[in-house]
């Protein structure tokens, strides 16, 4: 069980990390503050207000990333806790990154930056960026590595995501186009550049055990109970609220039914793949989150929830082995087919969306009742038209895919330097590669666990 | 490990889910739309705090049932995923045809259905009373079967719970009575039914592993933490909300205490039963809903709670062996413990507590003070007296009971049709049964899992 | 497997619990109502908005206490099932008798007590001290041994915070000095009074298997997702609040990446500890608590959660070794290095924070603009001044040190009573001393678990 030290040098990790927390300090230090507290009692009891209808949600989704992602992440049996810890690594720092990014480069033209929940959690969604991505090179990656995909990443988005949405106006406010699509295509870049040309076989420590799809699944339906938060959280407070947390509802819903209904029909024997329902379910979810607010009847919400779910088991049966097998692609947790397609069918749902809604509007007198929540939610197209921002919805779509996969590819390219070499194959994907485990060189007598009592029993046998 | 696929026809469960999910598109496309969004700016803000007064408590009855109740019941250490999936399933499914039959029943003679996350909460209080009543039967029927279970179920529910709220008047804010004893005997209804004159030994896969208790005991803290939402969610807000939530919290923690003192006393050597924990923890959440929001004393919230973990735990050592060799009455996970006799010590301590609080009024002079709070909670009996409400909620508890039973023993005939064959005993309580397991004619190297170690030692052995 | 029981009688358990239920319930019924409920409609609606308030706050902390922290201690992998149970036990038990001793001593003077949300809190949080004491003695110590720490330890707790914060003014939102130091301390003295001269070699059972690591790092997770509830509900609405939280979420972000550094640059090769990140990364969140709602820098809180982290992870590296070999010190838990070191350097942090705030308060003119704030957050130094008030936080973590190592001390001494004997070692830590396991006895078929079947097996062998 004695494992060697991979080929990443072992002080780099806590080294630029530790540079980091310090530069942090220094930007905090120079530049950042809290907003001023307020001198009016009435404005006092507004900012308690405001806490207490973001606050709830803001919990939701830091439940999401901390415990449910990261226990979506263990299917991986012998590796569950790195993924978990990488996890919650990576969403710190890049929460931290883009908060100095965020702060030098949008704030700054102000002067002083004021921190607030509001900016944390624009920060977090950066980070959400890259906690996906990473999927596509989990288990085969040094901690080292996935903390230059996060430096990378982070800046990336918060440049894609002021092109898509302050340039181009796109509408997206549950990150379907600006967060999943971007970050699906940004990871399988990365993938494709540092694995290249190898093709893998199946490591026999990638195969779930049950108790470790189990886990995995507890990570799916953590996911699946708070998505709405996700993506209602931005939304404008009021009916356009209400609306993106019944769309996604209804969505979330009806993906979980539909999954079933796939994996069913494409397996042999009718039964049931774990995988396809760990991310199928939540395929709604990723879909919805471009019209979620829109004003479309809940029908269209449903259809889109089981469209997703399909696209998602479709892509796991047929497009995942036709991507590893022509393109030589590895996409470990197939963020492809929970984020990307359904990513994809979302932002082209948005564009449909507008077409309908405008096309509904110019047949009926645009009656003032309907007038206030369109202009909330879709504010910005009153001068190109509708057919102009449908168009704007396609084109962030390119933008997304184009932008992360030449910067993912370029992000992979860095990974493969020397200082940074990847652990061996063979001591891939094992949780002893990263962490100091208490059996090494402990006793084995009768009170051991299980699993040592196993291998003991195999030397003896 | 080959397993042969079950009796019932593999592809019948997609077709009928997928059949379901196209009548239910149509069915929105038809009839249901939001409602009109708020035209002036107050209006706006009221949807806005409407939304955030119910909708955190609707996450938490989400938790409970996705997650809580479905780690619940994985005390079966094989059949985890299955019971997971099946939990999700049901919830998702359940809802869905309740919103189809709330939609065509009580709103259609309105016109347009207008959906809005209170009709998606009392949709899914349907799908709690499903996933309830298939823990009798949870193990030994197919997926088929438990659709079956909860399109039977759905509506009787419906039917019930109009019978009993709406015309007999009586008062079950948690739903004691309309939730958990109805699905209770509902569930033991199908159970007898359906396994009939057959006794079962112990399977040994129905013996928990220490770890399958842990994951279990994890599924009812959450349930724990999470009731007082459950119960207090339809209460009007304000002092009789409060006093849900209070009284919950009272309850549940007396039952905890109460459930380790009465384990402890019962059992051989002083020592603990898992599952009297599993279960005896939460008896207080079930007996308080009917009398969570009513004007009584704090320690009459304690005083149930700790009587219901009593009778509970009773339930467990004296009733179950009694109901298995008397009636050959199959209960799984043991509802008629948690569910039944709670329920129905919650209903007839609703009758009580009307009686002694109108004497109580009745002694005293009626003050303005104490006034409010009652109109609110028990707004109902001013006509019939305090006598003829407490009348009306034992005759709502025959009622369910009643109906309940009869339907549930007609559900668990028609489960028996041969088109539904459910699983041959030696496949049951498996995982293997309905999940393509990755494992299944893979390599069993060095590097494969504890289990499989154990077997493939076992075979060289 | 067989078990004999261990010294301790079995009934002493249920009967003394059951005994104070009976006198919960007298105690309840003599003197605990509820509020009476509100006449006016405004009122109503006040009630109904201090609920949205308080509510989802307190849930956080009650999903931290109950499912996060007992998972945290679940690290010892044959004994999930018993710290689970006690830990929930435990929290009921000393919440009740917390109440209680509220009622008697702060309420009683008023005659009635009005029980309500804030008094289940503060007394929950009298629980919290009882639930981390209990840390440095787990596994060695009985149920019933654990109850007579919390009934020793709530009335020690409820006098000390009254001293501390009541008499001496101390500063402390967030329960630094009052609830951690004082519980860490604490149990500490139990710990050296009742295991005292006896040195133990490591457990066997004591090694945690990479299962049990992992199902303790996502209750360290869970909990730090809600630290900020915890800290921030005690808090003035509005400004301090939001301030206290989003210091709280700055400290533990900090925290969790600091924890990193630290440990891989501590380990041999880089690599992790287990134990490290399941405390480091919450140490942020103790330490946070004296100075969350000040009127401080955000780089304050971001340091002060660095510090705390490297604090933490070297008391692991060097000051556990240095106690339990210089002192024979047992802290199963490292509650030392969670709360204790924290809890100093955060008591510090407010001295500190308290001098340099009134110096920059000096230095420029008081502006109405800052006042405020300040006030609300500090409003009892106006007379002994910045000085006196620093001197304050001093003396009050002095007094809440020396005070519970004194009772800790001597309660722990009460603990080697006879009666009240503990388990022998070589039965220790394990879950079959507490629990009726199903598989004694039970048949060791091809159904039966892997560790059955090692067992088994190594017979056969």
């Amino acid at each position: 069980m004695a494992v060697s030290p991979p080929a990443c040098p072992r002080r780099l990790l806590p080294l630029s990390l530790g540079l980091f927390q310090g530069t942090l300090l220094l930007f905090f230090t120079l530049f950042v503050t809290y907003d001023e507290p307020s001198v009016q009692a009435e404005d006092a009891s507004v900012v308690a207000n405001q806490l207490y209808s973001i606050f709830p949600l803001f919990q939701d989704i830091q439940v999401m990333l901390v415990v449910g992602l990261g226990l979506l992440l263990t299917f991986l049996p012998r590796y569950g806790l790195s993924v978990l810890t990488h996890n919650f690594l990576l969403l710190n720092f890049s929460t931290q990154w883009a908060l100095v990014l965020q702060g030098l480069f949008h704030h700054f033209q102000h002067g002083q930056v004021h921190l607030d929940l509001r900016n944390l959690l624009t920060a977090e969604f950066a980070a959400v960026t890259v906690l996906i991505s990473v999927g596509a090179v989990l288990g085969r990656t040094s901690p080292c590595q996935l903390l230059v995909v996060a430096a990378c990443e982070v800046p990336v988005y918060l440049a894609s995501e002021w092109a898509i949405v302050s340039r181009l106006g796109v509408l997206d406010v549950g990150g379907t186009i600006t967060i999943h699509v971007f970050s699906c295509y940004f990871g399988l870049g990365v993938s494709k550049a540092l694995f290249g040309a190898v093709h893998w076989p199946v490591h026999p420590k990638e195969t779930p055990t049950p108790h470790s799809d189990l886990m995995s699944l507890v990570g799916t339906l953590i996911l699946w109970v708070f998505w709405p938060s996700f993506v209602a959280i931005l939304c404008q407070p009021g009916d356009a609220q209400q609306r993106a947390i019944l769309n996604t509802l209804l969505a979330m819903s009806a993906s979980a039914v539909t999954t079933v209904v796939a994996s069913s029909l494409l397996e042999r024997d009718g039964k049931l793949s774990p995988s396809h329902l760990q991310n199928g379910s939540l395929a709604g979810g990723v879909a919805i989150g471009a019209v979620a607010n829109m004003a479309m009847p809940p029908v269209a919400a449903l259809t889109l929830g089981s469209l997703s779910a399909v696209v998602c088991v479709l892509g796991f049966k047929f497009l995942t082995p036709f991507l590893a097998r022509k393109l030589l692609l590895q996409d470990q947790c197939s963020i492809h087919n929970l984020h990307g397609l359904p990513g994809i069918l979302g932002a082209a749902a948005s564009a449909v969306a507008i077409l309908v809604a405008s096309k509904d509007t110019s047949g009926s007198q645009v009656s003032p009742t309907g007038g206030n929540a369109r202009e909330a939610a879709w504010g910005r197209w009153g001068d190109s038209g509708a057919g102009g921002q449908a168009l704007c919805q396609v084109a962030g779509l390119a933008v997304a895919i184009g932008g992360s996969l030449v910067t993912g590819l370029l992000t992979g390219a860095a990974l493969r330097l020397p200082c940074l070499a990847r652990p061996p194959e063979q001591l891939c994907l094992d949780d002893s590669l990263y962490f100091k485990m208490m059996d090494q060189g402990g006793s084995r007598g009768p009170g051991s666990t299980t699993e040592e009592g196993v291998l003991a029993l195999k030397e003896q046998v």
